[in-house]
């Protein structure tokens, strides 16, 4: 797909956010063949400076000719810019992996969790989407359920933290907290209604049908991502006072027939996924427990007696790194290795 | 069913707690006709007073005589508490509602919801359970529903406050907010986990098949209250970082079909719902905005399109309040007036 070289010049757009932040830090970890690393943002950022191996690396504007010599550049700076500088990084030969939601949906550009679906890499023509984060974690821990008794229905309600929103959502939260612990006055600013100590119901905007294109994401990535338009998935989205790390409470409703057990087997052995699931021990994925970690956790393996053959799980995966930078990594992984 | 007085002696069991605090305002906010209050509590108590019509009233301690001309005994002091002194107090001639889960299924206990099931009422035999706060709020949203296309199957999701687990949970939360604030150590001692900016998917106790029993008290108290064992339910219930006001994500798949403006027009005049669902100005109910009120909140009323018949809501009230001791007052009401 790509020619092997033995270092490639990585660019990483929106380099200051939340997600981008994360992506420059997993490609150390991860040990990325990086020669050079570009970091770009917006002119807000002008002067600031990232770290990359020990090494301070001053952010750059985001300008059409920014992706000379670039081989892969990374998308984080949300669908208008990815609109925008994706088809202009790709005509300056770079392959891009977009973190937004721009250009997951069309048909020509691969929608990619590796662990699914690294085949859909095949196909791409420069540019390929990543998934949303809530999406992401749902369909690494529903892959070996549906390869086994193919998922017809997914029933899904999410406890998303606001790190998903960006840094100012962290700070806004860690702020409201302080205010109301010494009975001050609350500002919001990010979020629409105050998040310290509440939960919205509400994230990314509401579309006619009452949905939020969040809820809306889930339906039609899920069903693109397992290449199945069959399986049918209904979500609420909820933001919670949390500051890294998505849960979700998910029921599926499958063909064949699942114990808890059998599902809990499959998912133990399942590339990415991690089964947490002890009642006994009070062992169950945690937002707190799972931040930093690379894996998507799976705990609370119920069988759902309501229908012939169901389940519900709770799935804990952090948002900036499976959800957003580290499943970009692992994309670029698959085409540069 | 009970003679007519001017005015009763009330016995609040469990007085200085969350829910007893609250029922001891809610009589006298609903002008209940109280002529005597009898504030009862373990001896861990004695010597606090409670609050009623501007009077300091002493807390006295719980024993077997104290239910002496007692006409109502309102429970909330656990299930020990009332599996012992409920029996105690309607054999002192006292009718008793009980919030505790100790009676809750027994057949010949009436477990009552006021706008749902009032007519159960009629063969108390001096004992009445007050369903469980998560059951009550949903339901009062969905009995009108129920009642005009069938619900045949329900997937609800809480987002439960601390509250629900009593005061030293909501100073728990508080504590560990301010420590987390300020980079100090978090210590746990009422949750099994750290509570605040975390997601405890984690209701009293587990029992053999996963769940909790937290959440098989949403099935099968469902069933009871509509009097349907048809009534299929699945329930994940999960602690957040909410001081009061329980949430839920509740799915639902209906033998009629309901369209999203058909259920907000049953919803709106059904007894004790308020709807506030209007996504163009960012409405829907909230924990920190239904605080202190007495309706069940509904909003994000959207149709299901994973199956032909299906809806899913978003519904907040007050656990304290309707989930408890408002229920439990509302009980009293219908038997005493």
């Amino acid at each position: 797909m790509t020619t092997k070289k033995t270092a490639y010049t990585v660019a990483v757009v929106g380099a200051t956010g939340a997600v981008g932040t994360e992506m420059i830090q997993v490609l150390e970890e991860r040990g990325f063949p990086v020669g050079e690393l570009i970091p770009l943002a917006s002119a807000r950022s002008e002067g600031n400076e990232v770290t990359f191996r020990d090494q301070d690396i001053p952010v750059k504007v985001l300008e059409s000719d920014s992706f000379k010599g670039v081989d892969l550049a990374l998308f984080s700076a949300g669908a208008s810019v990815s609109l925008e500088f994706g088809p202009i990084a790709v005509k300056a030969g770079a392959i891009v992996v977009d973190n937004s939601s721009a250009w997951r949906m069309d048909p020509s550009v691969p929608l990619v969790v590796p662990e699914v679906n690294a085949l859909a890499l095949d196909t791409h023509q420069g540019l390929i989407a990543n998934p949303n984060c809530s999406t992401i974690q749902m369909v690494v821990a529903l892959k070996p359920l549906h390869d086994a008794v193919k998922i017809k229905r997914i029933v899904v309600t999410t406890f998303q933290s606001v790190s998903g929103t960006g840094k100012e959502a962290m700070e806004e939260l860690a702020e409201q907290s302080r205010k109301l612990l010494s009975f001050g006055e609350v500002q919001t600013e990010v979020y629409p209604h105050q998040i310290a100590f509440n939960c919205l119901p509400h994230i990314d905007e509401f579309l006619p049908s009452g949905y939020t294109k969040e809820e809306m994401k889930m339906v039609h990535e899920t069903q693109k991502i397992f290449g199945d338009a069959s399986i049918q998935v209904t979500a609420t989205t909820v933001r919670v006072p949390v500051f890294v790390c998505h849960a979700e409470s998910v029921n599926i409703e499958t063909e064949g027939k699942l114990s808890a057990n059998e599902a809990r087997a499959l998912l133990s052995v399942a590339p990415g996924v991690q089964v947490y699931d002890d009642p006994s021990r009070n062992l169950y994925p945690l937002p707190i427990d799972v931040v930093g970690t690379d894996d998507v956790f799976v705990g609370r393996v119920r069988e759902d007696a309501s229908i012939p053959h169901g389940l519900n799980l709770w799935i804990v995966a952090d948002n900036l790194r499976k959800g957003a930078a580290l499943n970009a990594v692992q994309i670029a992984e698959v085409l540069f290795r």
